[in-house]
């Protein structure tokens, strides 16, 4: 992070890491199949935790409260590492390679999730859409929580984007009861 | 895809694609950036379709039911490529590649419809949700309408996974109320 705030992301090379790190290119190769790998480090871990988060939710919760709840056990982690955070979402959202690279990451932790919610008995379409969910709650509330002047903790963007999406979602219903009585009252 | 359901589709050419379209490669490739292409030709015309619907929405509606409508409108389009559609669908399940392809062209139509949405005046979080939420609900009404061995329409399943989303969103509402009626009773 700290070469590509001097040189740039785009002019900084592998080799430039690797020389920084005291590494050879081998060893970084070793670890890392490219350049913007190293921005992703953490993200099997991060799925990992994610489905054992999932798979450790009490069976009473529904689908997209354990995916939610397995993302707030990680507001500890994120919130040690908010500066770098900030750093890091600010580098991706300039480099649409790096945006590729990190939907497809995110993609990952929804598949996963996925499969973790039909290892709970949660019909197919049901478990892809609450990990569909679970992925924008998070992707919004992450990226409240890095703009946030006041620093509230992830926990409370996760759950704001929660309730945002509950009134998106829930919006037709309301819409559908007014129709509904209005053909009634008709 | 005569030519993918022929020799397979890693062991066909974009030499083989060419020749059997009576075509140069060299032509191909001002319409093509490589072979993976072939099979999202029409996604650039889909994003547009689903831009301008959600630009003509009425005012009234929702973000998300202006995003569903719009993708309903692609309801007679998909009908008459049934056939080809299972086939596509099939053969990008087979290749994690064309799945990665597939997840960025998504991944444009929620960005395109983020920003028709915010036009509206909808805000930078809810207009994201909204996209979100209806990507997740045209993946799964989609490959719903792919399997559905009674053959109902596109609209049919893209009301069903809505209404499925409502329930995966929504569960939480149930709970909270029933937990603070249990607070209360308490």
């Amino acid at each position: 992070m700290a070469l590509f705030a001097e040189r740039g992301y785009a002019k900084t090379t592998v080799g430039d890491i690797a020389a920084r790190a005291g590494l050879t290119e081998r060893t970084f190769f070793n670890h890392f199949s490219d350049k913007r790998e190293v921005l992703f480090a953490g993200s099997d871990q991060f799925v990992k935790q994610v489905v054992d988060g999932v798979r450790a939710a009490p069976k009473s919760q529904s689908p997209l409260d354990a995916v939610v709840s397995a993302f707030e056990s990680m507001n500890d982690f994120f919130e040690e590492r908010r500066a770098f955070s900030r750093k890091r979402s600010a580098l991706i959202a300039a480099h649409p390679e790096l945006q590729e690279r990190e939907l497809i990451k995110m993609m990952s932790v929804a598949a996963a999730v996925t499969e973790a919610l039909k290892e709970r008995g949660v019909s197919a379409s049901a478990a892809s859409l609450a990990a569909e969910a679970g992925a924008a709650i998070l992707r919004v509330g992450f990226e409240q929580w890095g703009q946030d002047p006041q620093d509230r903790s992830l926990t409370f963007h996760l759950r704001a984007a929660r309730r945002q999406l509950e009134s998106v979602v829930g919006g037709a219903k309301g819409r559908t009861a007014r129709s509904r009585a209005r053909r009634v009252a008709g």
